[in-house]
């Protein structure tokens, strides 16, 4: 029996050299990392390392030195590259040997389609002493949850996501709760548009974003730039709130603040939040773009409420016709009308100096908002910016009616 | 002036508590894994770490200890967080100074506006005395290159890709090309359409596919089928024939084998690929599409060869007026007027059971295309794969002609 270490902490570590030599992306960690710091386990580190046994064994011994909790991906298939097992093994000091259950369960997988046993698959049916064995009902590499003398855990899981995710879920996550790992903790994400990070960063001040609990960081995203509040409630701590409550009273506080520029929380993208707005209304949208290389149509995406989308370069004789505020304000109209939409947008970008202006129009039953915005740099940067600034002027027309 | 060491392994250090916390995926990491592997220099790690001074300096510590270039993304901003500059600072024992040249380039991005230059920002301005600041026309964070004493590199870029990839390839890369680094090695990818990764592994036959050298490899890309070939000349190897040549033999075989599937080469996209078929024949491009939700417009981009886009929903008036073969061709016609465009293609997609049926129609000066598709699966899936259909029938098209 492990002795009654609380799991706060985690490594990540991602085994296979299609990860370093960078022909496949790792989602698992990303998934993983997202799912431990759910629960109140901090992530302090990802790594991906090749196929080479002394560097995966020397990363699991220096992960488990810093960590409560390391978890692998990937190296459990059968072949002589596959060596998370081996590298394990050597890190904890055990002898594998082969579990006859595994064995019986393995050979069974090939008896079942009349096939002869690969021998080389016999290593998936290996055991530590100190180890059992996660059942993988979507391939043939079990996993392993492995208890360490000293309280921690290695647990090593398939690199398949649809092999690992399973397993994750339904065999590590209970073990975890019942290992009465991780912290009570919250978190909340505004997600905010025409502020920079900076002139952000330098609106809440220092001190905030210094602040131990609860933690306010700001992240630039392509779509937004993100406010994130999140506290944990740390083993022995007394204060007198909770850390829902220190997070709720931080992200009222800073909606307050900053409510200009709040359009979303949590996940929202901005087709969510547009698309939302819409069906509220009953309506449909038309997007008609000049000089913006059809970038608001991109950032909306693949809606079956975007009825209509049309796009124009500058040069074209429509976009001549219709230069002035007056015109932008009939492409919008004229767009609703081939789209069969209540509201119609009209946006047309063009470069002021090294910087980019927006004309943009609104339409609705009964309304029409027109607005302009200087948004940062040229060319295809300052073509997406006028994008998602018509994309907050369109959001709040539609509310705001 | 740094030893003429020669750079032949290399770690990558993502920085930013949004990667473990799993808040944002690094996508750049393993694109600079790609990059690096194609030039010939082995990636011997890959690791996320938080935005904490402590780990990001212990691990750039640890990093140059293994390898002789440390790459990092990430933690260049201009917030408290953003703390990369004081980790390399302090792992390579030197002290940031502010750069006169840097300072007065930021002030005069926030002077152009006639915005107040928030201070917090002036780190952004700051410099090693063995650094050299990477321009980044892109955002407000300059790159570093930091030569070490015992002739390893350190090079430190921003988060954003679209500032990161730009400075890797119009800074770095040169430089590390200048030094000397990697080894020889060749690679040819084949970019396919219209054959699925099973079918083509099939074609392929299993024993070129575990050929040790060349290397053969088929990845399934969301824009492509991809076939890559391989092969590094190592030091001392003594064979008759060089990487270049292997592959030169082998890509050209394939290319034979797969003729009516190969549409590029390399890194070419489809808007690169496009584009220089009509650069070519000094024509531009209109594109109407029913039922795809803009797909082949968000699949070409913003390009300014593109005049004209438009994507009708299919309960729209103006799709159901134009249902036939002959209402494609004159929504073609139509858009190639409206763009001013001597190319226009129109696209129609409609579920058929589970899969999706594709008609498309391209016209060009003096010359029509018709042809239909049926692409695998329905919804968003079957309208991203018409589109991908349409695009290889264009491009067919227009090199027909």
């Amino acid at each position: 029996m492990a002795p009654d270490r609380h799991l706060l902490t985690a490594e990540l570590l991602s085994v296979g050299s299609e990860l370093t030599v960078g022909e496949t992306r790792d989602t698992n960690a990303g998934d993983l990392a997202r799912s431990l710091t759910g629960i109140g386990v901090a992530v302090g580190r990802i790594q991906a390392v090749p196929d080479d046994l002394a560097t995966v064994r020397d990363a699991v011994t220096a992960a488990f030195g810093r960590a409560d909790l390391v978890v692998s991906t990937g190296g459990l298939g059968p072949t002589p590259d596959d060596l998370t097992r081996e590298a394990i093994a050597a890190a904890v000091g055990e002898e594998p040997i082969v579990d006859p259950e595994l064995e019986a369960w393995l050979r069974a997988l090939w008896s079942r389609r009349a096939m002869p046993f690969p021998e080389m698959n016999l290593k998936q049916a290996w055991l530590l002493p100190s180890a059992v064995a996660l059942p993988n009902p979507n391939g043939t590499a079990p996993g392993w949850w492995v208890d360490r003398p000293d309280g921690g855990v290695v647990v090593a899981l398939p690199g398949p996501p649809r092999e690992m995710r399973p397993m994750w879920t339904d065999h590590v996550l209970p073990r975890l709760f019942a290992r009465g790992a991780g912290v009570p903790m919250a978190s909340r994400t505004l997600r905010l548009a025409g502020i920079g990070e900076s002139q952000l960063a330098d609106l809440l001040g220092e001190e905030l974003l210094r602040a131990p609990d609860p933690i306010v960081a700001t992240y630039a995203r392509s779509d937004a730039v993100d406010v994130r509040i999140s506290s944990r409630d740390l083993p022995g701590a007394t204060g007198a709130s909770t850390a829902t409550e220190r997070v709720g009273a931080m992200a009222d506080r800073l909606r307050d603040t900053l409510a200009a520029h709040v359009w979303a929380e949590g996940d929202t993208t901005w087709p969510d939040a547009v698309g939302a707005a819409l069906a509220e209304r009953g309506h449909g949208l038309a997007v008609v773009e000049v000089g913006t290389g059809g970038s608001l149509a991109t950032l909306i995406g693949d809606r079956d409420w975007l009825t209509f989308s049309e796009s124009l370069a500058v040069g074209t004789a429509t976009a001549r016709e219709h230069r002035t505020a007056e015109g932008l304000e009939h492409l919008a109209r004229r767009g609703a009308e081939l789209g069969g939409a209540a509201v119609g947008i009209a946006v047309r970008a063009r470069s002021r100096g090294a910087d980019t202006a927006v004309s943009i129009v609104v339409i609705g039953p009964g309304w029409a908002h027109r607005e302009r915005r200087m948004v940062f740099l040229g060319g295809a940067n300052g073509r997406i910016r006028a994008a998602l600034a018509a994309a907050h002027v369109l959001l709040a027309a539609i509310r705001a009616h």
